[in-house]
């Protein structure tokens, strides 16, 4: 095995519980397991939490990722001279958005120079980056903007569960036709890419079906038979390892068996319901398609406990170690060819 | 706690693995722990699986349900005499479809009569069925007219988790439609009823959204706004305990934290995705709203596997533990008002 890769954390807006959730990861060994981590924040924000949470913990300002202790006991951090004081807890500011943007965006040309391999970020409030007047409203459009190579596409992670999405911000009533063969012929070999990316050969991939039990032969709807099902022959046609539409309700279950290396779900619920009720706070979410691998805990800035030392850190946790399992291999397969 | 209640089991269609996951969930302790088992099925069908099986059991054939010696190591079944040699496995029948619902009547009869006080079914073939020319298409069908007290409905338990249904086999593209003030008025006290029969006291229950993140104020979606969050409004106003719409990615996950007693899903994809990715082979169907608790296991009769001896018992063994559990409950509480 290679040696362990440089992660990038960004602490997310200093007035949500991201610094809070990054303290406290980095209080847990796990962290250092399978990565080196290193902050991107500033040093008033990190004191601050680190008082909170009465923590013994060392603050080592670092001049490179590279230089870093990697132990726990010892937060690393490059200083992001944002902030003099930090932001209140709990309220929309110009500054915290600013702030957790600045953030970002060191961490992100870190990456893209390569001083560290990938990123793991904690949340952004829309409202803050709205009252920045920042350019981009989340992290996705950040990142593309400035490291997109490809398409980016959202890989949710929990335990062995691998789980695409088709389409996601749009209403339920709007689903049905914005599932089109053209769609599922483009994300399935980015799927498929994506899914070699993180190391997989020659991977196994379901389409999820919409209807229930797949549409039984059109008792319960056409789509499967009129769109999902000849895209898949299609996508089979074309040399991918495909199978579907398979039942929402099985194919889940059997991908986190290990039948498939990897779901498209076809909207939202879909593959949120399965990943969310599988492992609520162990959901990872990797942003696919950059220049490197980023991955997030798949949460807000939850300003409502923002400050009181309760926020649970085990997604941040695991978007940390997803990082160090696969930034690498993200970083050596990254031109691989659709 | 009362004593263990008497719970009729039945073999289902003899062609498929009701009989094989009937013998071996009564070869589990488990089952014994909280239920009496009787089992309603012709000898033969019990022997062949016996011999398939290689099981050192003894099959004791009583005239009534109490006469049992409930033990581990012993089957005690009441003889239904309906066929001399058992059907083929894996094959379509009329004789198969006629004894599976030939044991179906003779347990609904002994629970109708109080001879046993909740029943467990193995599954039945809807093609057999139709080969037999039976009057009813399904156990529910059947069920529901020997035995309804009400409206029937299916209440799925994994774990913690107990999920009703607003809509289930209709198509995706009917389901926002099919979602009414008035369903889900018709519904939610139902459901209210029946966690009551369970024995939840004053339950609360959650019914969830149907488009991402509940619509997001409208932004995805006016289903919450217009309809959902109205009909949930006018609940709490008649004094039933009810939140939402909660997002579908959380709701299932709350509840099975025991935040909720129970959630209202408003399609078959919504809950089963919840239910079949947290637990696939422990997920347990009860119908609610006969004279009696009727649990089941969510799966067909997969005449695929049939007589192969590798068909597993988890979902048979759940649905007698939770008859076991909730079917002296359910019985004392029919009567209840909603």
């Amino acid at each position: 095995m290679n040696d362990k890769p440089l992660i990038g954390l960004t602490l997310g807006d200093p007035a949500g519980i991201g610094p809070e959730i990054i303290v406290k990861a980095l209080s847990d060994r796990t962290a250092y397991e399978v990565s080196k981590p290193v902050v991107y924040g500033d040093r008033c924000v990190l004191e601050r939490s680190l008082s909170d949470l009465n923590a013994a913990i060392d603050l080592n300002e670092i001049p490179s990722p590279s230089r870093g202790r990697f132990q726990v006991g010892t937060i690393d951090f490059i200083a992001t001279s944002i902030l003099s004081e930090p932001v209140p807890y709990g309220e929309i500011s110009a500054e915290g958005g600013r702030a957790g943007l600045g953030y970002l965006d060191q961490a992100t040309d870190a990456a893209l120079t390569e001083a560290v391999d990938g990123v793991a970020t904690a949340p952004l409030n829309k409202e803050s980056l709205r009252a920045a007047r920042a350019p981009y409203i989340d992290h996705t459009a950040a990142l593309k903007a400035k490291a997109a190579l490809r398409e980016p596409m959202t890989l949710f992670l929990v335990r062995a569960l691998r789980i695409f999405f088709l389409t996601r911000h749009i209403s339920f009533r709007q689903i049905p036709d914005a599932i089109t063969q053209e769609g599922i012929l483009k994300a399935a070999p980015l799927c498929n890419l994506y899914l070699r990316q993180l190391g997989i050969q020659n991977p196994y991939l379901a389409i999820a079906a919409l209807n229930p039990h797949g549409g039984e032969q059109g008792m319960f709807g056409d789509d499967e038979m009129d769109v999902i099902g000849p895209a898949v022959k299609a996508a089979r046609e074309q040399g991918m390892n495909v199978a579907g539409p398979v039942p929402a309700d099985s194919v889940f279950h059997q991908t986190a068996e290990g039948k498939y290396d990897g779901v498209l779900s076809l909207y939202h619920d879909q593959g949120h319901i399965a990943a969310k009720t599988l492992d609520f706070h162990g959901t990872v979410s990797l942003t696919m398609g950059l220049r490197f691998l980023r991955t997030s805990v798949d949460h807000g800035t939850a300003f409502d406990i923002a400050g009181k030392g309760i926020a649970g850190e085990r997604g941040m946790v695991g978007a940390i170690k997803a990082a160090g399992r696969y930034s690498l291999s993200v970083k050596a397969n990254m031109h691989l060819e659709q």
